[in-house]
């Protein structure tokens, strides 16, 4: 019995993580659960898996929350205090990092330090601390396992040879919804044409981030991290169906491929029980009906936060800190119909322009570039006056 | 330093072989070489590679090779003796078997009993003799390499997962050159059509077995016995392409592929240095220049190649093995331009239906069944009057 503690158990990846443990009760119990504040769906969470300790980032919540869990046996913890006490807690085997931003990095650190494996959903903890999260995890002899699709992807791949003979990792990108846009068009794209992913069903940050081609870059820096390839052994592959989740070349000429339906629950999975895999997790893959899989290069100019990656990936230190959390930020004010599809790009530039990366030794200098960044960006955004585009 | 002797120097997979052994002189020394009867072709082979020993299939062109190789230090002998001698050659650590037919089964397993490690191109020595194959391969610790792309994939694959975790096994095949023929076009088919593959350039005999496919029938069997898998457990899927290799469908919805350009310098080179893998043995696979990979399901009633293999494997004992045979026989007659395309699985539908399976206990028993199959299709081409269509 594996005991899991879930770092974001309201949020998309960890309602899946929930059903995968749902799925195999006699082989998970999930122990502690961190929620965002979705008060309702965290007490309908408690009362079907029983958490010993579950935590709400909001104290009047929490307080709140209690009252409604008199009747079980569960201790109600708030703030980043309690994302730590459920990110640590001490029957969990394993972590489930989900918490989406920079908001994930504190409680990871602290589950690493706690000697606690991770399943690592949130990209903005190797983003931006990668180093520092890197050394950690050697330190406390902690093993990574990456839940996103293409990660997951990558690490079954990278079993069909030796570290050495790999040659690059392919991450494959649906190319968002505006693949086969023009710059014109971008001007006019609206919030709710870009909250439309053709293939994923996601939160709305990963959304957006997809439809900039931001998502993909954020994932060459993860990329970078967790497998230990230079920026220019990671190359980016617009796959529009989403069913090859990327590829491994090997030196060789050989290329391995890990396929599958676009489903959350196998990666997830996978992380959990690794190096076993569990029966009937994603749904069956029917390559005749799906019939043909199409591959494009990625237009770099048409989505220039991709580049962007790479540079602050080239840059180093304290770069892809900034460019994430500027990216946030300028997420946020597209999300709020407040500037353009095409701004988003505009705001991630001028920020890394205003910065000299630095080198990380403490988890506080990355939460002060990340909030620099975030200042940064809402400056840019108020004295530029970007806006809405249409 | 790894030294080979090769089976089938001469033919296609050998002289892939040599070339292999060509690019990496530091990593390969071939000790050995058996070729069919191009006496030229094996004397330059033999100024080249200077191996200690050559076979021949014939005692006179070995007495002619004997004179013309007169200046060099090596030992030429003939016949299936000649063979077995190339194949246990002392020196040798793995013996590549490429010689095509049934003729290969009787120096592979006295490869594999002189404890030699077997890179496997040769289809027939596990379709006709799997289970006495597998079991002397057991017995001697020795291993298998598989050649073959497509089992070269799964090989590669297979390493991405726990072998209890593995539902089932997809063979890709390209499906031939009348993948979209009716039957009435069938009917009319000339033998340079037939020749003509539309991705990989191999042996007559082989083309023809893929434009029927009793080629991906005769894998389904080899696949069966490589990799402990039931007929059921293997799938065929029509992929025109030929780039993706082969695939593994694991329990947990996972699909794991092994893709690359068509090259059987990749599977060979694979197959002499695992798990290492040797830097630039294949052109490199780009798949944004290919962009478009498709698939279907094969269509049975039109190449019924496909499910006699299955039939035979089902009806197990020495049924393969007279499938094989039968095939040989068939193929022979249409590459010699004497019975149609659609005569050859009819050979085979009468040849099967006249036997009835036994099970091998010896080499010798192989042999006996591979002879009746080869009298029993004879036989049918001529008692039934079958012959040219056109």
């Amino acid at each position: 019995m594996k005991k899991i503690a879930i770092l974001g158990s309201t949020g998309s990846i960890g309602t899946s993580t929930l059903a995968v443990a749902e799925q195999f009760p006699d082989r998970f119990k999930v122990v502690a659960i961190a929620g965002g504040n979705n008060r309702e769906l965290l007490e309908s969470q408690i009362r079907r898996f029983r958490p010993s300790l579950a935590a709400i980032a909001d104290a009047k919540a929490a307080e709140s929350l209690r009252k409604k869990c008199n009747d079980m046996k569960v201790r109600i913890v708030s703030g980043v205090e309690g994302m730590i006490e459920v990110a640590t807690a001490e029957a969990a085997d394993i972590t489930v990092s989900a918490i989406v931003g920079t908001a994930g990095l504190v409680p990871t650190i602290a589950a690493i330090q706690a000697g606690k494996d991770i399943a690592l959903a949130n990209k903005e903890v190797l983003v931006t601390a990668g180093e520092l999260v890197m050394a950690e995890s050697r330190r406390w002899n902690v093993r990574l396992f990456p839940v996103d699709s293409e990660h997951s992807a990558i690490f079954q791949c990278l079993h069909s040879g030796q570290r050495g003979d790999v040659k690059r990792l392919i991450l494959t990108a649906s190319g968002g919804p505006f693949r086969n846009h023009s710059k014109d068009d971008l001007t006019k794209v609206r919030l709710a044409e870009a909250l439309k992913h053709p293939n994923w069903s996601m939160g709305r940050k990963i959304t957006i981030d997809s439809a900039t081609l931001m998502n993909k870059g954020l994932e060459v820096i993860e990329a970078h991290w967790l497998f230990g390839m230079a920026p220019e052994q990671i190359k980016v592959l617009v796959h529009p169906q989403s069913i090859v989740h990327s590829l491994v070349e090997y030196r060789d000429g050989s290329v391995v491929a890990q396929l599958g339906m676009p489903d959350m629950k196998g990666p997830i999975a996978y992380a959990l029980s690794y190096p076993e895999r569990l029966p009937d997790v994603s749904p069956s893959l029917d390559l005749a009906s799906i019939a043909t899989l199409t591959f494009q290069e990625p237009d770099r100019d048409l989505f220039p936060c991709l580049g962007y990656a790479y540079d602050a990936l080239k840059a180093g230190g304290s770069m892809p800190a900034v460019l994430s959390a500027a990216n946030e930020v300028a997420v946020r004010y597209f999300l709020e119909e407040k500037i353009g599809f095409l701004d988003v790009p505009r705001v991630l530039k001028l920020a890394m322009e205003a910065h000299a990366p630095v080198s990380f030794k403490t988890v506080d200098e990355v939460l002060k570039a990340d909030l620099w960044a975030r200042r940064e960006a809402e400056k840019i955004i108020a004295d530029r006056g970007l806006r809405i585009a249409y």
